[in-house]
């Protein structure tokens, strides 16, 4: 392919795409609250395949609700060629985590549609249920259950804070699929998505080709005291959870400012306490840690002085504590394949790249033991995330979504 | 009064009471989960009720659900003598905190009754709503609203967790009574209590002669910081509110542990945080900090030492703080006529007694300001309370319970 050859997207069409996504679930005026399987969910799933049934593909849906939009290939024999990521969004978050991945998707279908091009394999576009985590726990469940690494009965009995299941609310909104789990082989998974860290906004090239992933683990952490009254007890005497907890918190984020430059990130991100009532010392809390190191020996270090912070704490405040594993991604690397591929096809665009790696989790962890698998990174403003205030321009993410248009369907003509 | 004078309760009825009371939103085997106007309290309240018209009371409810179980005196026209405590419990709670207190109050009118005394003022026994403020806030405001010193609309107008309103709980059990607020006066209040602490227990003497109580502030801590992505966001830019809480419980309980010598108590109860979700870093979180000291000075110390933390943990976090005033009790003192009168019948009774502060809130510091006041304590096992293991020792409880007696009928003679 030369440069002359290369497609383009069509900017006007997606930002518009985009635009439509903001208003469904719109959240303190510039952000998005959509939760897995929610009425908002529902609306921008109906609104994904709609475009994707005016762009002529055809639209499956699986048991847990994942949605594959395939466009036919010549072959169809072959595996197609598979671009994903998710329209959720966390409880407070911005308009582009997970959507600007899509619709990316969609206008690798319209732009070959628009020149009549076929390719031959396929090109499905995966819309992955529950990529945040923000309702049902845990993240990457969509992914993860297509991947294989979580049962299908476990993923439709999970409930919500407010009890309801996973499998009742998926039925509720229409998305409970036909399609078997990983039914159907994929030729490779490619996904783009906004940084969520501020390394590309902050330099100056525009194109992440992501290498893998910061090694990441989220611990279960309970920590076990007993009640007293808040007022009678005397300090030497208490067993208080929450003390526990407090100390817990401080010490991680003191690890994590300790290693910060080396970019390692640490966050108590949730905390449940128990009885949580004036007047009576906390017998019960439950936290998850979430600890991210870009180096495997870092990350060791880490590891060891938070289990280590977390049993010092405990011991000051005279409780338990009983930690368990919970998700842990970003130990795979992508494939070496792919990310040839970006760079040849970035190289032959004359779009400037780096290579770097993910901090944040994304679908792609799942996949990328079942198939070949890579991820482009496109700026977000600042690195801001997780935020109603996350934004893009349009001029820096125009480079990433045009790779990732002639990446597939280089990939696709295999 | 010689001490042959002098009356003695039913221990075997007390107990068989207390024991029916504990059958009442049993919990955890031991313990009580009865929370303010749930169908426990309404349970134990209708039995209240039937106990003391049993006992020949005429029972009022006033706006707020506080009953009032009055038997009769020579000259009615006279004030009574009120002798209260409270039947609602922690969510997980003891058996006896409060309710020790109502059940001796009934056994002055049953003990009365066995000897067919007459007294000239008539004795009115109170149960207050609300004390424990676990399921409507703030504690104690049944007492706090006969006092004057909270509003009716504000009381009826509280809403639990769950939404539902003070007002519409009290009608659904059926104690949203006619009696307008204070609308009697009261010619003393008298209130014994389990300590709540270990002194007594540990000590030779079973009865505490409470002239006053530890100084107690609640604070509401209010931190706002921002979300942001847990793996994307650089430990050096959050602004992250939780960590901010992790260092104000910390450092709360660092200054009580500090202060631990000169019996200082602090405790951070409660903590509410949003979003409260995996991979975003919390921006909002609610605090109530809670200290008490046996000595003005010392507890403005502990005070400024709270503040300051609060403010130091909020900078260390890049968050901002904002701090209000929640309860506030334990600066008045109890009436010095009636520690005199529990001092002179205990010496009449040949009870060894001490004159000691309270480290709990009680209803009685809300009559406090409206007429003569004054407390009895009683010993309770190591001190623990707000646990379903409170528990209390059969004779180490009676002293108390016929001082109370003894001197409710010699003022109610006066």
């Amino acid at each position: 392919m030369k440069r002359a050859d290369a497609l383009e997207v069509d900017a006007d069409r997606l930002w518009a795409r985009l635009e439509r996504s903001a208003e469904i679930g719109r959240f303190r005026s510039t952000g998005l609250s959509r939760l897995a399987l929610s009425p908002e969910d529902k609306q921008m799933r109906d609104q994904f395949r709609d475009w994707a049934r005016q762009a002529g593909c055809s639209v499956e849906v699986d048991h847990v609700g994942n949605i594959f939009a395939r466009r036919a290939g010549l072959n169809d024999s072959l595996p197609p060629v598979a671009i994903g990521s998710h329209l959720d969004t966390q409880i407070c978050g911005g308009r582009f985590d997970g959507v600007l991945g899509v619709m990316c998707g969609l206008e690798v279908v319209n732009a070959l549609n628009d020149r009549s091009i076929t390719t031959r394999r396929g090109i499905e576009l995966i819309v992955w249920t529950n990529e945040e985590g923000a309702r049902f726990s845990p993240p990457l469940m969509g992914s993860l259950a297509f991947a294989g690494k979580l049962p299908l009965a476990e993923v439709l009995g999970t409930r919500d804070e407010a009890g309801h299941l996973f499998g009742d609310e998926l039925e509720r909104i229409g998305y409970a699929g036909k399609a078997r789990l990983g039914d159907h082989p994929l030729d490779c998974y490619l996904e783009l998505h906004i940084e969520q860290a501020p390394e590309l906004d902050r330099g100056d090239c525009d194109i992440g080709v992501v290498v893998g992933g910061y090694k990441t683990l989220a611990l279960a952490i309970e920590l076990k005291g007993e009640t007293g009254h808040s007022g009678g007890t005397p300090m030497l005497e208490r067993r208080n959870a929450l003390v526990g907890a407090g100390y817990v918190i401080a010490a991680v984020n003191d690890i994590g400012l300790a290693h910060a430059g080396e970019q390692a990130r640490t966050t108590t991100p949730r905390i449940a306490c128990f009885p949580n009532l004036p007047g009576i010392i906390p017998e019960h809390v439950r936290l998850i840690v979430d600890f991210r190191h870009p180096e495997p020996r870092g990350f060791e270090r880490l590891e060891a002085e938070i289990r280590a912070a977390i049993m010092t704490a405990a011991a000051k405040a005279r409780v338990t504590a009983s930690v368990s594993e919970g998700w842990r991604w970003g130990m795979q690397n992508f494939a070496p394949e792919l990310i040839d591929l970006l760079k040849g096809t970035a190289a032959d665009l004359a779009l400037p790249y780096r290579e770097m790696l993910s901090q944040a989790g994304h679908d792609a962890y799942a996949l990328a033991d079942l198939t070949p698998t890579v991820m482009i990174f496109t700026p977000c403003r600042e690195g801001v995330s997780h935020n109603t205030n996350e934004d893009i321009d349009r001029a820096r993410t125009l480079p990433g979504a045009n790779l990732l248009l002639n990446a597939a369907l280089r990939r696709a003509n295999r």
